[in-house]
C-alpha cells in the first residue's frame, strides 16, 4: 500500500487534535475503576455514533464496541483498555485525578489513569474518526474495541464471552498499544513474546486477634504477614534461576486498625509476572507453599485461603505480521523512532482477543515521555529511578507529540492490512 | 463503716437490674470510638440527670460528669470510660454489634465494645443511681465521671485540662475499674504498679511506587514493612531482660490497594507497654533506631515519620488505701472471689485523674465470665487460647452476676470512704 | 556461732593470698573446656592432697573430690565448677588466655575462662585450705567438690551418678557461690529462685546443596537458617507474656566452607532460659513447631532434626538456710556489702547436688568488678553497655577484693553450719 | 582441514583410555584446594614430561604449562582448572573423595572434586599426548596450561603475572572446556557472553558479644547475621529488573561456638554473579548498603567490613571462532550431539587468558551425565531437582564416553587452528 494514502488519511489529525485534546483530559480528570467505567463508556460511545459506528454498549459490562462495516475486506480488530487504578495521583497536573471510587472490597480509595489507558481510548477515538472520515480509501470491516476490566485481567475474557465477535464476525487482525515510558514518539515493536504472564492472587492470612499488650493470647497476623512477605522474596530470589525472569509483587497489605489490637486476618494481594507459563504455574505453587508453610509455622488457627483473582496469559505477537507492521512504521515514522521493544513485564489481556478469534495479533509499544528528559536519564543511569513508570502516581505523560504519534499507529496499522479496491 | 449499710445501700440493686441490662444492651448495641460517644454520653447525661445529680455535658470534648453534694465529707470520684474500638463483633450474640464508624484517619471501620466499656459505664450508673437514693445514708460530696477517649490516651487528661476538678473541687479518693475475662464476681485488687505505661506509635515508612512487574524502579514499602514489623521483634527478644515486661505490638499495617501497583508508602500502628517508664523510654528509642536504619537499609527516598500519638504513664495503686479496700471487698464479697490481681498489661489513663488531683487512686479490676468455663480453661491450661481476651472481636462477658458485681464494687468503695454522720 | 571464730579462721588469709593469686593467673592462663579439665583437676587435686583432704580424682570424669572428716557434725558441701568455655579472650589482661582446645563435635577452637570458674576454683581451694587449718574450731565433715562440665549441662549429674555421695555420705547442706560483674567484696543472696532454668538444644536444618549461582537447583540452608533464627525471636516477643521472663538465644550458626557453593545443611546451637519449668517446656514446643515449620514452608528434602544437648532445671534456694546464711554474711561483711540478689538469667546444675541428697542447698552471688567503675556505670545508666558480663571476651574481674571476698563467703557458710563442740 | 586429520591423530585414544581413566579416579580420590594442588601438579607435569612437553611447574604458584613447539603456524593455548572444592563428597561412589585441606581461613575442611576440574585436567592430558603424537599432522605451537585457583578467581591472573605468555609468546587463540550435568558426549556452544561476572566477597558483621541468657547486655550477631541474608534476597527479587540476569548467594555463614555465648561477630562469605559488569556492580554496591544498613539497625558497636576477596568478569566467546568451531564439531560430532548452550550462571577466570593475550577465545561445554538419566529428568520436569549440579556433593559424572568426549573436542579445536603443510 502506497504511504500517499497514509497522508491523506492523516492529513486531518492536525485540526482534530485540540478536540482529542479535551477528550484525554476529560477522562483523565474522571477515571473510573474496572467495570466502572461509565461516564468514559459513554462518552467514547457518544464520539462513535458521531463518527457513523454502529455502536454496542454494555459489551462485557461496561465495554463499548464500534462497528465500520466499508465493503469488502479483512476485519481489523483495534482495541483500547479504558480503566484506571486505585492510585491517589501526585503528578502535580493541573488536570490531576482527585476521583475517588469503590474497589472489589466497596473500600472507598482514590482512582488515578496511572496506566495510561486515557491515552489508549483517545488515541483508538481519534483513529476511528479519522478512518471513518476517509472511507473511500480503505475497504473492509472496522472493530473499535474499547475494553472495561483490564486491570484484574478478565475484561477481554467477558468482552469474548458476551459475543464481542458475533457483532461482526471474528476479526482477521487484532492490534492493540500501550502507552510506555519512552521517548514521545517512539514505536516499539517485538515480534513473539513482549508481555510477561501474571497471576492476581489474594491470600487470606487467618491468627487470632486479642489485646495488643498480650500477644501470648494471640497469632499475631502482623508478624505472620511480614514474615510472608519476606519469604515470597525467597521464590525469585532462590528458586527460579537468574535466566528465568519472573516477579512476585506484594502490591497491597493490610492488617487490623489501631497499634493496640492484634487482628484476627491479614489480606495481601500478591501479584506474579513470567515469560513462560510453566513458570508461572511454579511461581504459583511456591506462594502456596510458602503460604501455608508459615501458617504452620505461626501457629494459625486455621489454613490461609489463597484465590486466584486474576490471571493473564502471555502476549505473544505474530512473528510474520509484527514484522511486517514494523516495516510499515519505519517507512512512515522513520528508523530512528521505530524501535525494537524490550521484553515488558507488564501483562495484558489484549492476546485473548486473538486467541479466541484465532486470528494474528500485534501489541506494540509507544513513548509519551519528554525525550530530551527520558534519553537523558537513560545516559546518565538515571532512568529506572527518575522517569515515573506505569502505576506510578506520578506518571505523567506529554500530550505531544504522544497524542499524535498514537492515532497514526492505528490508523497506517489498519490500512496496511485493509483491502484497497482503487489503488492498486 | 458497718456493713449492715453497704446492705441497705445495696437493697434496691435486684430491682434495678433489668433496666441496668437493658441500659448494658444499649450501649453494647451502639459503640461509638473515641470522641464520638454523643449518644452514649446523652443517654448516661439523661440517667444522672433523672437520678437527681448536677450534670455537665461535653467535658473533655464528649466526657459527662454528674457531680451530689451530700453535705460535709470527702469527696470521691468514681470513674469509668465509655468509648468503644474499632473491632469487626465476631461473637455471635444476639445483642452483638454491626455499627461503623469513622477512624482518626477518617476511613469508615467496624466498631465494638470490645473492651467492656459499655460494661464500665453500666455499672457506675448503677451506683450513682444507688447513691444518689441513699443519700441519708452518707454524707461528702460524689463525682461520676465519664470519660470519653480512653482508647488512644488523652480523654482523662482532656477532662482534666477541660476543668472537671472546677466543677465541685479537687476529689479526696479516686477510684476506677476495669472488666476483665476472668470469673464473674470476682474483685481483684493489687497495691503498687498494677497496669502498664503505654506508647502509642504511629509510623510512615516512604518507598517509592510504581508498577508491580518492575520493583526495579520502585522501593517496595511492603517489605520494608515487612522487615520493620520482624526486625521490632528483636527489641523485646534481644534489647530488655527477660526480668523486665515490655511489650511491642504492631496492631495495624496498611500497603497499597491493589496487588500488581507497587504504592509509595506503608502505614503502621505500634503499640508498647512496660511496666517502668524508663524501659518505655529505651523501647521507643529502639523502634526509632529500627525504623530509621530500615529506610537506610531499603534505600528509602526519605527519612520514615514517627508520630507518638498517644503514651499512658503506669497505674499505680496507693498502698495504703488499696489494703484498706481490699479489706472492705474482702468483708464484703467473701475471700474466696476477692483475689490478688496480676500484672496487667494493658494500660490505663485513669491514673491520670489522682496525679492531677494530688490524691490517692485505686484501679481494681471484677471477672465477667462464666466461672465453671474460665476455671476449668484454667486448670486445663486453655485460658489464653480459649478465653477471648479484652479487644478480642469475641469479647463476650455474661451479664449476671457480672453486673450487680461491678455496682457493688464502686457503691461499697464509695460508701467506705464517705462520712457516716448518723451512723456511728 | 561467734563471729570471733570466723576472724581466728580466717586470719591466716591475708598471707595466703599471693599463692591464691598465682593459682587464679595460673587457672585463668590454662583454661580447659567441659571435661577437659585434667591439667586444673590435677592441680587442684594436689593442693587438697597438701592440705589433708583424703582426695577423689576422675569423679564425673573429671571431677575432683577432697574429703575432710573432722569428727561428729553435719557434712557440708561446698561445690565450685571449673571448666572454660570456647570463647576467644580479648580483655587484653597480660594474663590472658592464648589456649585453644577441641568442642563437642572435635573442632578446634579458642578457650577462656569468660565465666569466672577460674576465680571459683581459686575461692573453694583456699577456703578448703583455711577451714583445714583450723580444723580445731569445727566439727563436722567437709565435702570440697571441684565439677567439671557445668557449661552444657550435666557436670553435676555425673558425679552424683559417678557417686560422689559414696564417698563420705550425703551432704545436710550445698553451698555454691558464682562470680558476677557486681562490686567486687559484694555479696548477693536470694531465697526461692534465684538462677533460671535452661535447654540446649542442637538444631540441624537440611537443605539441598549445589552451585551458588544456581539457588534454583538447591534448597538453600542458609536462607532456612536465617529464617529460623528471625523466627525463633518471635517466641519471647508474641508467645510469652511480658509477666512470664523467658530468653531463647541461637549462640552458634554454621553454614557451608565457602561463599559460591551452597551446603546441604545448616547447624544451630540455641539455648533458652526461663524461671518456671512450665514455660521452659512450652518454649521448646514453640521451637519444635518453628523449625519444623520453616523446613516445610522452605520445601526442604527432609524433616530438621532437634537434639536436646543439655537442660538445666530452676536453681531455687532453700528459704530457711537462705535466710540466715543472709544474717551471717550480713554480719559478717557489713549492710552495705550484703545485698539481695536480682532474679538472675543464667543457668546452673548446681542444685542438682541438693536434688539428689535432698539437702537444702543456697547459691549465692560474689561480686568481681571495681567497685567504683560498676557503680558509676550503674548510675550512669551505662552498666549494660560498658561492664562486660559472663561469657564476654572481655570479661576480666579484678583480683582484689574480689579473691579475699571468695574465700571468706565460703569459710563463713561453712562454719556456720558445723558443730563448734569446743565454743558453747 | 579434512575430518580425515582428526581421525587419523585421534585413532589412538581408545587404546589411551584405561590409562586416562586411571588418572581421572587418581584426581578424584586426591582432590587438592586452590592453591595447594602440589600432588596434581606433580602427576600432570610428569604426563606432559613424558609425552615431550617442555614443562614449567609453579606458574602462577602450583600452576603447571607444557609448551610442544611443532614449527610455524599459530599458537593455540588449550586450558584446563585443577583444583577442587571444600564439600564433603556424598556420591557414595567406591573412588568417592574422603580428603580434607586447609581454608584460606586455616580451618580443617573437607575436599571434593565437585565441580569437574578432574576431568578437565585429564582431558587435558589426554589431548596433548595425541597431539604430541600427531606432531606430523600439524604445526604451530601448542601451550597446555593447566591451571591452580579457578575457584576463588584469581588462578588465571596469577599465571599471566607470572609471565605464562613469556615461555612461548602470546597465543593466537584460547579455548577451554567445562564439564557439566548434560548428557554425556554432548558438546555445547554459545556465540558472544556464556558465562557470568561474578564477585566473591567476605562480611564481617560485628555485634557485641556476652552471656547467652543477657541478650540486652549484647549486639547478637547471629540476629544481625540472619537479617541480612533475608534482606539480600531482595536484591534480586526487588532491585534487579526480571530481565536482567542475577544472583546473590549466602554460601557460608558462621557465628559462635556453643549455644549460651553471645558471639561477637559473624562471618558471611556472599557469591554474587550477572552476566553485565554494569549490573554486577550494582549488585555490590547494593550488597555494601543493605550490610551497613542493617548494622545500623541493630546498633552494631562498629561498621561492618566487606572485603572484595575476587571477582570474575563476564566469559564471553569471540563470535567468529565459535562458529567456526561449532560447525567443526557439528561435522565431528553429529549434529545430534552438538547443542547451543545456555547463559550460565557460573563463572570462570578463563577469558582472563583471551583478555590478557588479546587474543579471541573460545569456551564450551561438554556434557557428562547418563543421558538417558538425564533427558528423562528433563522431560519429566526433575532435572533441575534430580540431577545434580556443578559444586553439589553428589556430582557424579559417568566415566564414559565423558573422557572421550572431552580430549576429541580439544583435539578438533587445536588442530583446526593450527597450519598444516603437507594437506593442502
Amino acid at each position: 500500500m502506497a504511504a500517499v494514502t497514509y497522508e491523506r488519511v492523516l492529513a486531518p489529525l492536525g485540526a482534530a487534535l485540540p478536540d482529542l485534546e479535551a477528550l484525554y483530559l476529560d477522562l483523565h480528570r474522571h477515571p473510573e475503576l474496572a467495570f466502572a467505567e461509565t461516564r468514559t463508556a459513554a462518552e467514547l460511545a457518544r464520539r462513535l455514533t458521531g463518527d457513523g459506528f454502529e455502536v454496542h454498549t454494555g459489551v462485557g459490562r461496561t465495554g463499548v464496541v464500534g462497528v465500520l462495516r466499508n465493503g469488502e475486506g479483512p476485519t481489523v480488530l483495534l482495541r483500547a483498555d479504558i480503566d484506571a487504578l486505585p492510585v491517589e495521583e501526585k503528578t502535580g497536573l493541573p488536570y490531576a485525578s482527585t476521583a475517588r471510587g469503590a474497589d472489589a472490597e466497596g473500600r472507598d480509595v482514590p482512582v488515578m489513569h496511572a496506566c495510561g489507558h486515557d491515552m489508549h481510548a483517545t488515541w483508538l477515538s481519534g483513529a476511528a474518526s479519522l478512518l471513518s472520515a476517509a472511507r473511500d480509501s480503505w475497504s473492509g470491516t472496522l472493530l473499535a474495541v474499547f475494553q472495561p476490566g483490564e486491570e484484574g485481567g478478565d475484561g477481554a475474557a467477558g468482552m469474548v464471552q458476551d459475543g464481542v465477535f458475533d457483532l461482526a464476525g471474528k476479526p482477521d487482525f487484532v492490534f492493540g498499544q500501550h502507552l510506555v515510558p519512552g521517548p514521545a514518539g517512539w514505536v516499539l515493536t517485538r515480534p513473539g513474546v513482549i508481555m510477561a504472564a501474571s497471576d492476581s492472587l489474594r491470600v487470606t492470612l487467618h491468627g487470632r486477634g486479642g489485646h495488643g499488650s498480650r500477644p501470648e493470647t494471640t497469632v499475631d497476623p502482623a508478624v505472620l504477614a511480614a514474615s510472608v512477605v519476606l519469604k515470597l522474596q525467597t521464590i525469585v530470589s532462590r528458586e527460579t534461576a537468574a535466566t528465568e525472569p519472573a516477579v512476585v509483587t506484594v502490591g497491597s497489605m493490610h492488617v487490623g486498625t489501631t497499634g493496640n489490637v492484634i487482628a484476627d486476618d491479614a489480606v495481601l494481594e500478591v501479584n506474579t509476572r513470567a515469560f513462560d507459563n510453566a513458570v508461572l504455574l511454579r511461581v504459583r505453587a511456591a506462594i502456596e507453599r510458602i503460604v501455608h508453610g508459615e501458617a504452620v509455622t505461626a501457629g494459625a488457627p486455621k489454613p490461609p485461603e489463597i484465590e486466584l483473582a486474576g490471571s493473564y496469559p502471555v502476549t505473544a505477537n505474530d512473528e510474520a505480521v509484527t514484522g511486517e507492521l514494523t516495516e510499515v512504521f519505519r517507512a512512515h515514522f522513520g528508523p530512528e523512532t521505530t524501535m525494537p521493544a524490550p521484553l515488558v513485564t507488564g501483562s495484558e489481556d489484549f492476546s485473548e482477543f486473538g486467541r479466541a478469534a484465532g486470528a494474528p495479533s500485534v501489541f506494540w509499544l509507544v513513548g509519551g515521555f519528554d525525550p530530551v528528559e527520558v534519553i537523558t536519564a537513560m545516559t546518565e543511569g538515571r532512568f529506572e529511578s527518575d522517569i515515573p513508570s506505569n502505576h506510578s502516581p506520578r506518571f505523567a505523560p506529554v500530550l505531544h507529540p504522544t497524542l499524535r504519534a498514537g492515532v497514526e499507529t492505528l490508523v497506517v496499522a489498519a490500512l496496511s492490512r485493509m483491502a484497497h479496491p482503487g489503488v492498486e
